[in-house]
């Protein structure tokens, strides 16, 4: 078997550990369950599964434009956000040509860029917050994507609009900007961007965002990029023709209407950022403001031994030694019941 | 935007066209529907779509073990068979590489190359089969993986045991060769080839299958690989983490234990083909024989026009002229009905 250096050298993905009857605060995913309008939705369609799905999207695509008030063409679904990094590096980055993104952020914007034998810089943070100057001088005549996550995850801070449209304003226009919104339903202030706004000026800007967080839905595998139509038009011709199933399709665009479960989703969160943080603070653990569903903690300890710890108390979460961080953890905001028992837990092991 | 030629160069995929309250006979789906028993077991998954799948496919690389008498590290899922492929050649193709196929054949095997900047070389069918050793002869030193259709997708053509055996003796055991076997459970001829029995001593063998067509669930989208553990575990780097959804997963392992839909599924077939055997033959139309659940005719006018006329009579088909086939279209088995309905149509084009 010859094999190919960027393959092999590709580590593989850590996802969070589920134990039977755990509370599982690993993955972000929403704790009110999925969005109620999406499960009518889809058990409509569980007698046309021997059909393959609509390859177009066309009925989420055009569901998305008018939640958006943009037109279809605007976007693109995927096998989750996932494959939408793929379809990016795809699409722009050669062999040995160069990705730009932060430390400490999501594990695959890198594992895009191998795929297809891209090099990546990667640009530090300060308190878990991008620093888009650094960003900028990071830059090379060969980096071809810049990946952010806003809110960042795992460290839940956020760019606010003036710092990220100033940025727009000095990246190479042939080089792509990724802006990776998983968590923006979740992002409570006031000057988060609205990166919508920016599209029409900013060709180079790609969004991407999910229906795996907020809406509940991360087990269907559905997300999406918006983007300038001949941006997207060309992304397409990189996607399987059947890339997103038919049960997330129909889910997803019946989730887009489901208003109340998404202020629901959002309510329940505020209300277990705010406890957490009073814990936290009361414990002195330092944490970073979050904008998203869950909290980076430092805890003052090992954070793989903490993990265990925790597991073994029913509480799964995810320790940040991967992300190179050796004592902090991320939480997901769960539902009040759920940080209750995982505060109790924290103060066991502390 | 800075494009890249490989990927401007793609040509879209042409799906089946579905007409509202037409009977489609233009995708090979199981005109049976979906495995009763991947339904059941779907529907006891739906509270749980907030969460992510299972990344690891364990339930289901498990059953596909014992469905097949061999360890889990033997089966590496994906988001069908269309995404198996970009593993395939994202692990073995580098860009100038080549990949060697078949004219006439399902277009996701060129697609897969182009992805990753390789060429391809297409071997020539006689009467709809393989010749392997035309197919030996286009082998290069660039060639990296060969892809071949098992029954063959149009044509229904299949290669036997004792050929393909013997063409895999030949091929340089660093060549991947890639069988997809996406209709093997519909062949019915006595010399189809065990391949499994050949995964032991051909480690360069690959063996694709999927759910979407004896299994009925194309709508779900899961498909899967076949190969030596060391093959498997290379692989699944290229992967993304959560490419399976969980639906798919749980209704694919299901299907498996469902022997009564699929001997159902078998049955209607040979009828549907006997049927329409008989009727080609009185209206001589030339027809290959074939091991899957569809035929490709030849009809002695233009494809695609046949194919409106038959769709304004509420009957799709697949024109072969994409497949570079100006008179000939491919069938899929339906039911009773549905083959009559079919072969009432045609008579009253021709």
């Amino acid at each position: 078997m010859q094999t190919k250096a960027n393959i092999q050298n590709i580590a593989p993905y850590q996802p969070g550990v589920l134990k039977a009857g755990a509370i599982k605060l690993a993955s972000n995913e929403n704790p009110l369950g999925s969005s109620p309008k999406a499960l009518a939705a889809l058990k409509a369609d569980l007698d046309k599964l021997h059909l393959y799905p609509d390859g177009g999207c066309v009925r989420l695509r055009n569901a998305l434009a008018v939640h958006y008030g943009l037109t279809p063409e605007y976007f693109l679904p995927g096998n989750g956000s996932d494959e939408i990094f793929h379809f990016i590096t795809g699409a722009f980055v050669s062999p040995g040509e160069r990705v730009l993104t932060t430390e400490i952020t999501f594990s695959e914007y890198t594992f895009a860029a191998q795929l297809f034998a891209g090099a990546v810089d990667y640009a530090p943070l300060t308190d878990g917050r991008l620093q888009l100057d650094v960003l900028l001088r990071k830059i090379t005549p060969q980096t071809k994507v810049i990946f952010l996550a806003n809110p960042n995850n795992p460290t839940g801070a956020y760019c606010e609009a003036a710092a990220f449209e100033n940025f727009l304003q000095k990246v190479p226009g042939e080089i792509m900007v990724v802006l990776d919104e998983a968590y923006a339903e979740y992002a409570a202030a006031a000057d988060y961007p609205d990166s919508l706004r920016l599209l029409k000026t900013f060709k180079n800007l790609l969004i991407t965002r999910t229906f795996s967080k907020i809406y509940g839905l991360a087990g269907l595998r559905v997300g999406y990029v918006i983007a300038a139509p001949e941006t997207i038009a060309y992304l397409n011709k990189t996607r399987e023709p059947f890339n997103v199933n038919a049960l997330a399709q129909t889910a997803a665009a019946a989730a887009l209407q489901d208003t109340e479960f998404v202020q629901r989703s959002r309510a329940n969160n505020e209300v277990g950022k705010k406890y957490l943080y009073a814990e936290f603070t009361k414990l002195k653990l330092k944490y970073y403001p979050t904008e998203a569903n869950f909290i980076f903690v430092y805890i003052g300890q090992d954070c793989v031994t903490a993990f265990q710890k925790l597991m073994d108390r029913g509480v799964t979460v995810r320790p940040m030694r991967s992300f190179g961080v050796p004592d902090a953890i991320r939480v997901t905001i769960g539902t009040p019941e759920q940080n209750q028992k995982f505060i109790t837990a924290l103060k066991e092991i502390l």
